[in-house]
C-alpha cells in the first residue's frame, strides 16, 4: 500500500541486528539482560527479543506491564516510582507474574506492605546524580531505612538497587559517559556494601543505552536494562552510541511545500507524528530531526540531509541544500531519522517494516492516551 | 471514577465561554468564524461551537475533515497545503462538503486540477512573514501566477487568499502582536489589490489566537480561524491572550515522588503524556507546564505553582516551593497547565470533564498515531 501520510518505518533487519549485539554483551558481561519495552511497545518486537534469549523485561507503567503480561511476558520490572494510584492493578499483575515495583519513598513501601495481596520484589530507586527520581546516592540512611522498611512488609521481597544513570545523555563524548557509569556503578556498590552490612543481601541494576553501548563492564552490576538501542536515533547517533546505519526507525513523510528562495521543505509531519526532542545544531539553534531521500543511505556524517529545525503542530519546517531543493517535488516523501525514537514510536499505533507489513504497538501503551 | 494516570481534565464552562467570547468578536467585526478545529478534535466540542451559530470551520489533515464531515459539519477547510498522496481522500470529501483546500505550488494546484472529480474551494496560502508554509507576501508574481493556474481548473473555485501569521506566538507583548497583525492584513490587502486588478475577486482569510485575542478589527479580512482559544494556555497567558482563568484545558497528573532536599517533585506525566513544549524560564532555562494541587484556582501570577522543568518520556519533573513540598504526599493529585494545549490535547484520546464524563476526540484524527 502506498504511504499516503507520516508513517513509522521500522528495518527489522537493523533492530535486530541491534537486539543481537546487545545481548551478546549482556551475556559476555555475566548479567542479566532486562531490557526495557517502553522504546518499542510492540508484542511483535518483543518476540525478536525472546528469539535472542530474553525473558525479563522492563516497562514504565502499569498498562505497559498489563500489555506485555497478557502477551506471555512473566517477568517485569515497572521502571517508574509505584504510583499509589494503580494498586490494584500492580497487585493483579502480582498474581500472574514475577513483578518488580519501585519505590524511593518509605509511605509508598508501607502502602505496598499493607495492599499487595501477592508478593512482589521490591527495587529501592537510587538517584545516581542524574536528578530525576530515586533516593540520593549520597542519602545512605534514607536507603537503609527504606529497606528495613521493605524488610518489615510480608508480600515484598527486597529486590535490589536500580538507578537510571540518565545523565549520560547530556555527555559530550563516549569517554565521558563511561565515565559517569563507572561513578555510578561505584556509588551503587558502596550503597549495597552498607546494605550487606546490614543484613541485607541485594542486586544491582543499572542501564541506559549510551552507558550500555559504550561503557566496559559494570563492576558489580548484576542487571542491565537499556531501552532506546533497539532503534537507537540522532540522540545517540551525537553521542558515538550508535553508526548511522544502526538507526532502525525512521519516519516517512509527504512532501507538502517548497522554497527554493528560503531553501525550505516543508512536509506533513509536525510535533504531533516525530516529537519535539531538541538537539542542538549551531550555538543557540536546535533540530527535531534529519532527512534525507527514501532510498539515501546516511553516510556518518549524514551528508545532504535536510535539517527538520521548526515544528507546528502538523507542519515539518526542514532547512534544506540546493541538491535536495532540485531532487524534491510536491508529494515525494522523505525520511525523518528521529532525534529521540522512543518519543517518535509513542506517537503512532503502528510500524512499517520494508516488506509493507504492519506491526501493531501494544493498543494502551503508556502513552498518555488515556482511555484506550 | 478515581483518577488514576495522566488525565486530560476539561471546564466545560470556561471553554463555552472562550467559544462565546471569540464568536461575539466575530460578529462585531464583521467576518465569518472559522475556527480550528486541530485543537480540541471532538465531535462534543465542536457541538459548543454549533451552538454559538459556528458552521465553517477549519482542520488540518485530511483525516480530521473526514472526521467532523462524518460529524455533520459541511464546510470545512483544509489548512495544510494539498498533500498529492491523498487526492483520492480530497475528492471523496469534496463530493461531500463545501471543501477548502490550500495550495501554494502551481504544480499542486494543476494535479488538483486534473484529478478532482468534483468541485472544491481553493485558497492560496500567503507566508506574511511568518516562514513556514505559502507564497511568500513578496512575491505578487506568484500568487497572480497560482491564481492564473486555478483560474484555468474547471472543479477549483479560486477562493481566496488565506495566512497564518504565527510570528505572534515570538511577540513579547500584545502592542508587537497588534504590530504583527495590521503588517500581515496589509500585505494580504496589497496582494488582494493586486488580484483584483487582474480580474480575480478574492477573499481574506486569517487568524491566529493571539491576533485574533489581542488585535482590533482586521482591515480588509473577511474571516478568522483562531483554534487555541478554545483552551488557551499558558503560552496565551504570557502573551496576555487570556487571562489565568480561562485556561479550560489541564492535566491531572498523579504524583509518584517527593524531595525536599532537592526541592523537587516527581508526577506520572511525561512528554507523552505533556508534550514538550518549551516556554523561556528565567535565561536560558525553559518550562513545560505549571503545576498547582486539584482545587487552587491560579492568581494572575501563578503564586506558588510548581514549574515543570524537566520531561522523560513517563516522568515529569517539577521545581516546587516549600509549602507545596509540605502539602503533597505520594499519591495526590496535581493540575498540569499546559505549555501548548493543541500538543498536549492531541496526545490524548478523551477529556475528563468535571462531572467525571468523558468527552472522546476523533479516533483517527491527525495526530500521527497512523493506521487508527
Amino acid at each position: 500500500m502506498t504511504i499516503t501520510r507520516p508513517t513509522l518505518l521500522l528495518d527489522e533487519g537493523t533492530a535486530r541486528g541491534n537486539i543481537e549485539r546487545m545481548a551478546a554483551k549482556a551475556r559476555e558481561w555475566g548479567v542479566r539482560f532486562r531490557p526495557h519495552f517502553k522504546t518499542h511497545q510492540s508484542i511483535e518486537v518483543a518476540r525478536w527479543f525472546r528469539e535472542c534469549g530474553t525473558e525479563a523485561i522492563t516497562v514504565s507503567s502499569p498498562e505497559m506491564a498489563r500489555g506485555f503480561a497478557d502477551g506471555g511476558w512473566r517477568d517485569i520490572t515497572v521502571a517508574l516510582p509505584v504510583n499509589l494510584r494503580r494498586l490494584d492493578e500492580l497487585d493483579a499483575l502480582a498474581g500472574e507474574v514475577r513483578l518488580g515495583l519501585l519505590a524511593d519513598h518509605r509511605e509508598v513501601i508501607e502502602a505496598l506492605g499493607r495492599r499487595l495481596t501477592s508478593p512482589a520484589d521490591l527495587w529501592i530507586e537510587i538517584d545516581p546524580g542524574y536528578g530525576r527520581t530515586g533516593i540520593g546516592w549520597d542519602q545512605p540512611e534514607e536507603v537503609l531505612a527504606a529497606a528495613r522498611t521493605a524488610g518489615d512488609c510480608r508480600m515484598l521481597r527486597l529486590r535490589g538497587l536500580l538507578t537510571h544513570a540518565g545523565q549520560t545523555y547530556q555527555c559530550s563524548s563516549p569517554d565521558e559517559v563511561r565515565t559517569v557509569w563507572r561513578q555510578a556503578a561505584g556509588r551503587l556498590g558502596a550503597l549495597r556494601d552498607q546494605l550487606a552490612g546490614a543484613g541485607f543481601d541485594v542486586e544491582l541494576s543499572a542501564g541506559d543505552t549510551p552507558g550500555c553501548s559504550l561503557a566496559e563492564r559494570p563492576e558489580g552490576v548484576d542487571e542491565i536494562r537499556p531501552g532506546n538501542f533497539v532503534f537507537y536515533d540522532l540522540m545517540q547517533f551525537n553521542l558515538g552510541a550508535c553508526r548511522a546505519g544502526d538507526i532502525a526507525l525512521t519516519a516517512a513523510c509527504p512532501v507538502i511545500g517548497i522554497y527554493p528562495e528560503r531553501r525550505r521543505i516543508a512536509i506533513h509531519g509536525g510535533t504531533v507524528h516525530l516529537g519535539r526532542e531538541p538537539l542542538p545544531a549551531t550555538p543557540g539553534r536546535v533540530y527535531y530531526g534529519l532527512a534525507l531521500p527514501p532510498d539515501d543511505v546516511p553516510d556518518d556524517r549524514f551528508s545532504g540531509a535536510a535539517m527538520l529545525n521548526s515544528l507546528t503542530q502538523e507542519h515539518g519546517m526542514l532547512e534544506a541544500g540546493e541538491r535536495l531543493l532540485e531532487r524534491v517535488r510536491p508529494g515525494d516523501l522523505l525520511r525523518v531519522f528521529p532525534t529521540h525514537s522512543c518519543i517518535t514510536a509513542a506517537l503512532h499505533s503502528t510500524y512499517r517494516t520494508a516488506g509493507g507489513g504492519m506491526i501493531p504497538r501494544l493498543s494502551s501503551a503508556g502513552h498518555g492516551r488515556a482511555g484506550r
